[in-house]
């Protein structure tokens, strides 16, 4: 385990590196002073018994004889039919030390205690990201990124999902949501984001970086402390390529930027425009296809996180929170008045690592799942088998409601 | 409202073609002596005071006065970020005389009744098929094909939603499901999908027939009664594009047929193969991505579903339903012993009307998003943001589950 000297971020945090028992990173992004979990009066170091994440699996008999097989990370299959990777998880772990099913991984250790059942050893953080513990995509040393092929097959190539993913803690307080977290620790959350972006970008293999939260038990999510992942992908995703290729057949054709036009019409339309900031627009996208989703771009063309500017930044933490908010408050209350918060996915779209900086433009697609108050939209036979989208409202009655809700009224 | 002469489709299936009170069209596929629907003494009518589908909306204010409006169809959008086809279905229509909530609108009319609640006029049907009632898909007589653009901007498109959704029932009995009807009616089923594809990739417009299921609540089905729909898209699905672009590559680098080159390499290997027929050949796909997947291919290369011979279809009958009892197997059953059905969708892929002919092969895509009894695949930030599809299983796992459940065991 070792301890980098924290390094400054930007202009009000505090970066510190450390790892975790089993060799995985561990960052703490702080905000305020004391610097909560930089100072070395608190503990840093991991005390969890975990076995190295690329130790061998030594596993023991019936017969009491031990056995040693290496730890494989998860590999990814060509889809010929689609022209997609698709990585298979089901690869050989460390899995011994789990935490109990009732424990939250995400709290900070308790004061004072010997043995932390968490991911995170230190008594107090602002924003934490760490690896993933089971990871979908992993590099684990030595793997080459050679393509092999599958029974023999010239058809079916695979090769190692060298990729990573890392979680990102929002808040030590497991009872708040990223839309309560208040400006000051969105910035911090937003140079985190940013951080991450330009190290895994640096990656050898890594094509692609995409930080993204899921909201909601309705999408799956178990962990209700206030999280979002962090991937690091060894190929384009499908959605990116498909942006791609459409950004460049619109440049063939036009010499312009699809993204920028598509912001400029939005802005001269003006009818689909949630909220202006100095450098942020969000807006309903005129062919939008989630029952709730906004796009956020920023004014000046950028790749993406990292590129933003400070001025920037701090202005895209408050309208990302103002955002978060209408999602909060979409749905009217229940009748007992527990309100109801529509289900998301935040979605970070960057430029890819090595082509198409140019084509593509730094947005956020957020959208939700919920079309009412217990109904979700299914992605049944005509999405999920064709992915053919089909919406049951207009985009300008997703529009009208954002709009409506940005005076903080809840009525519906 | 009319009724057709009964016409003979296939060797043991009478169509008695109708239609109901609104106008929409609706088919009697019998299979059984005395043809229950196609009896002259039997009801066919719809009668339900249903105003016609396309008669303009009329609404009486507060003050008693009648406003009319005229009935518009779905629109759809073009999505310039993904090149996909969004509609919105959001569109006006005549929607009095709603069932009750808690009415089976696929069940028989009831025996001696007057009035129907439900959508089909007959007291006693094999298989029906109807147009669904709130499409998404429709053409309104008199829309032309025109693409205007919203907003008046270039970069969006929109054309009005021309296709066709059609509902069909597998049995009169909603205790039954798809894989409990019998081979003689899953065969009356086979011919009925047959000859809706054939007659609407003849409809104007039209440029794919999708044929499919949705089972379980847990894709959002709220209807028991066992049924599938029809969808006629007027554009080319997103995943169809994208075989057939992964096809027509792989033509032009080896001079053969994609999907005939998969299905041969699955024979060679072996290792996934589920089940093999005279005719028919199931497996599970290389880079299988759902937690249960199964890929179903003639030997011949077929395009579509009217394509196949007798002989072919009377197997695929057998095959089918051999299938999805392999799937209501999948899992074992809950202590108390009630089967853990898992939901699926099923998906006839079939080539497009008229481009790529022979390039797509008919085949079906069975998968569930049941990971193990009440778990979930939940589609969220890498699926639904970033189209990137990871399994948490092996395809050989999966294959050696479905070829342990050939044998009719429950054993897991």
């Amino acid at each position: 385990m070792s301890t980098d000297a924290p390094t400054p971020t930007g202009p009000t945090v505090r970066r510190t590196a450390t790892t975790l028992a089993d060799g995985r990173d561990l960052f703490y992004f702080d905000d305020s002073e004391p610097y909560v979990s930089g100072q070395a009066t608190r503990r840093l170091d991991d005390p969890r018994p975990l076995p190295g994440r690329y130790d061998p699996i030594v596993t023991t008999g019936p017969d009491g004889a031990e056995t040693t097989q290496p730890v494989t990370g998860p590999t990814m299959r060509y889809d010929v039919l689609t022209g997609e990777w698709v990585p298979h998880a089901a690869h050989r772990m460390n899995r011994t030390h789990l935490p109990p099913a009732d424990a939250n991984p995400l709290a900070p250790a308790r004061p004072g205690a010997a043995y932390s059942d968490g991911e995170i050893p230190a008594e107090d953080y602002d924003v934490v990201v760490f690896e993933n513990r089971f990871p979908s995509l992993m590099r684990v040393p030595g793997t080459t990124d050679e393509v092999t092929h599958l029974d023999g097959e010239e058809l079916w190539q695979v090769r190692p999902a060298v990729g990573r993913c890392e979680v990102i803690c929002f808040s030590p307080d497991s009872t708040q949501s990223l839309s309560t977290v208040g400006t000051r620790r969105m910035r911090t959350i937003i140079e985190a984001w940013a951080d991450r972006t330009s190290e895994l970008s640096a990656v050898e293999g890594i094509e692609q970086v995409f930080c993204f939260e899921n909201r909601g038990q309705e999408i799956g999510v178990t962990l209700h402390h206030p999280h979002g992942q962090i991937y690091a992908y060894p190929y384009l995703t499908p959605k990116t390529e498909v942006m791609l290729r459409q950004a460049r057949a619109h440049r063939e054709r036009t010499g312009r930027n699809l993204l920028r036009d598509v912001l400029d019409a939005e802005l001269r339309a003006g009818r689909r425009v949630v909220l202006e900031s100095e450098h942020w627009v969000a807006y309903v996208p005129a062919a939008a296809r989630w029952p709730i989703e906004i796009h956020l771009a920023p004014r000046r063309d950028v790749a993406d996180l990292p590129a933003l500017t400070d001025e920037e930044r701090a202005d895209l933490a408050d309208v990302y929170l103002d955002l978060l908010g209408r999602m909060d408050r979409f749905f009217p209350p229940a009748e007992d008045g527990t309100p109801t918060r529509a289900p998301y996915i935040a979605a970070w779209h960057q430029a890819p690592v090595g082509e198409g900086r140019d084509d593509l433009r730094l947005h956020l697609q957020l959208f939700s799942i919920l079309r009412a108050p217990g109904k979700l939209k299914y992605l049944a036979g005509s999405e999920s088998g064709m992915g053919a989208w089909i919406s049951d409202t207009t985009p300008e009655r997703i529009a009208d409601r954002l709009v409506q809700l940005g005076a903080g009224t809840e009525e519906s």
